[in-house]
């Protein structure tokens, strides 16, 4: 039986892994750091966006190519997180910025509400994004 | 401590009260009960859309009017639930027509990420959920 300030630490301590696995999937979007970016995700993670039918894994990683010559920016405002055992839910806004060689920025923001899956490895990966980043008008 | 067992049992008896909730919601929007609806909604609830900024209950409340005369039809897939203790998400995909008196159905769906929380008194609530339901071209 955990006391309830044994399960408030660990509750403290996974909101803080998950603000790490945030922090890492921004920077690896701003390197372009493929291989980190796909290691954060479950395999079977689904995006649910307002342009296009949900997509997963494979769709994701095919659509890295146009990003490759971008410069990114990004900053995200973490509303929330509630953690429950192996799962953790988040809700946050995200701007983002990129700029092609020689171009001008675009800038795009929008909220999403992520699920998060803590992995048999203590790892916490999206296991489902629904995402309403959009271009700025 | 519970049994493996146990334990399953008990998230299935969730996943039915969740579906259950479902079922009260779409029927108390088909019936126009807002009094009914506001009750499945956590105090603090926020609905994320593509196309406005997040909204609460008192929002949500204040939007019923234009729905008063209407006639709805509605049939939701549920796609996914998961439980962990008192939380709990579903994937859904809803369809919805609304026909106005004496005029012609339109149709919408969409996919929704929703967020689920279980209240003292054992019953569920909406806690936050990421709506991409929207008018059929």
């Amino acid at each position: 039986m955990q006391s309830r300030q044994t399960i408030d630490e660990s509750r403290e301590k996974d909101k803080q892994a998950i603000r790490e696995t945030v922090a890492r999937w921004l920077e690896a979007s701003k390197q372009g750091d493929s291989n980190t970016l796909l290691s954060l995700l479950a395999d079977d993670v689904i995006f649910i966006t307002p342009e296009r039918e949900p997509f997963g894994k494979e769709a994701f990683a095919g659509g890295g190519d146009e990003m490759k010559n971008m410069k990114m920016e990004a900053h995200i405002d973490i509303k929330e997180i509630e953690v429950a055992g192996d799962w953790a839910w988040m809700r946050s806004f995200l701007k983002v910025s990129f700029t092609p060689a020689g171009g001008s920025a675009t800038k795009h923001s929008g909220h999403i509400l992520t699920i998060f899956q803590r992995q048999s490895d203590d790892r916490w990966v999206i296991k489902r994004d629904a995402n309403f980043v959009k271009a700025e008008p």
